[in-house]
């Protein structure tokens, strides 16, 4: 069994953009790709996350901007917002962290964002053009699986694919990205999810398996199929003795038993969670290179 | 057995649109739905669509045009044939005919047409709302067959759906409007395509069987589980002695061999065929209302 390590892989990939803002960018006299974050109230978890996104981008000399806004914004103000990023030719890719306040609609917000900024890959001319396979700014938890799998070199090719969880952001996208005509892709592709019946027998059926359903430890050894590629997208909180914090982070699949009959597997924390931060740079990379147009 | 008869279904949702025109329209005062067709070339297969598309227009009351252009029109004057139909208020709906000259970038032709008029859904907008499951112009022939599942009263919630192909027309998109969280949709869906293992094994554990593949009489009895929906997309002319015209309408499944194993299954022609052209008249009552925005 081996651990797909996303760590380590952020790590290289975030050293592989250092050196291609300095050889594409400074070296040219040219400013740095520019990331823009739209944060809207006080939700702790959101500013952790937009923190965890500013630290990326100084690690790999991109400039970012944090755009704080209060919970009571309005609808209106929040849309001039996006707008004056649209027209901003300092920022080449900007992000609207969800979730939003419950008084403005989400889908508004995004559908505003222009599409050749959406380095988050949620506008649906992103998701459309990722379904018919052009290139686009693909969503960032999906796009660092498929990095995830093309850096270990594992083949998907043929292979039996199956998705726990039909997600907009995690498990539509990613069903859709395997079975795609390309590489990664070409999968035969299953998607599960809550009214799926006998999920057990699917699984096991499983090269690649994907879970994203946000259960915790749902994932058990008898479900996995031995040599199995298992993806783990779930983050959960547990409370733990075993911790100075008092709680320990946990994935939808039982690391513990299903690691031993897998060929590889991602750890919680550790596996997907840094991918995903570093698929947003790849994409603020295409966006400030203009490779998406 | 059941034969699901698109021709018959095909009928009487034209008899509810005649009804709609004449007494959302007509009654007040109002022009009726309106498509326009760009036929680019004499292509025998596209001008035989494209005056199928009128007839069925005429049937239910619509008004019809067609935009005949030569087969050397450069893409420009055919973006600007685009433009001036997107523009045009007269118009509520319009079909760019596939295929194109090969001069011509075929999805920079579609990507031009305005998502509101796009009652062909071939948007990458309109992809993209389906796939995140909002309202839009869902391409024609998945949304036939959903209509067709739907009238059938077929349910789909929690089955096993297999679907083979993964063309952007009709497989694709169909796996994921079945395996989306609404009605017809929540099933468990596996796409297959050229490079997947074993499709019969895959095959034989589905509830409901689309074959979208593109090849004469592919599927066989063996391939096919007892009392399964199967749904036929394909259509092939096969030379014929019994006939008149010398050829014989075909489809991707061999009807004669599984139609006794099934609960449903659709004929060629008669099935799949009659109802994409009524999505599209749908689609453009839809665009007539502004129910899609």
């Amino acid at each position: 069994m081996k651990i797909l390590d996303g760590k380590l892989i952020a790590d290289q990939i975030k050293s592989e953009i250092a050196k291609d803002v300095q050889e594409n960018f400074l070296d040219k006299g040219l400013e740095p790709p520019h990331i823009a974050a739209v944060l809207v109230g006080d939700d702790p978890a959101s500013i952790t996350y937009v923190n965890a996104k500013e630290k990326a981008c100084h690690e790999v000399g991109f400039l970012s901007s944090v755009y704080r806004y209060p919970a009571n914004i309005t609808e209106q103000k929040l849309l001039e917002a996006v707008d004056f990023l649209n027209h901003d030719n300092q920022i080449h890719g900007f992000i609207v962290q969800l979730p939003l306040p419950t008084h403005i609609d989400e889908q508004k917000i995004i559908e505003r964002i222009d599409p050749l900024k959406d380095i988050d890959g949620f506008h649906p001319v992103n998701i459309g053009k990722m379904t018919l396979n052009q290139p686009c700014f693909l969503p960032a938890t999906p796009y660092g699986i498929i990095t995830l799998l093309e850096r270990y070199g594992i083949e998907t090719t043929g292979k039996n694919c199956v998705v726990l969880g039909r997600s907009h952001i995690v498990g539509t996208p990613i069903s859709i990205m395997l079975s795609r005509k390309s590489n990664a892709g070409n999968a035969t592709v299953t998607i599960c999810h809550s009214y799926s019946q006998d999920i057990p027998s699917i699984t096991s059926g499983a090269d690649i398996l994907i879970v994203a359903i946000g259960k915790e430890g749902f994932v058990t050894a008898d479900m996995v199929k031995k040599n199995a590629v298992v993806i783990d997208v779930g983050v959960h909180r547990v409370p733990s003795d075993e911790t100075k914090s008092g709680f320990k982070l946990k994935g939808d699949v039982r690391f513990d038993e299903v690691a031993g009959k897998c060929s590889y597997i991602t750890p919680v924390p550790g596996g997907v969670g840094p991918m995903t931060i570093v698929s947003l740079l790849l994409n603020t990379l295409k966006a400030a290179k203009l490779e998406i147009h």
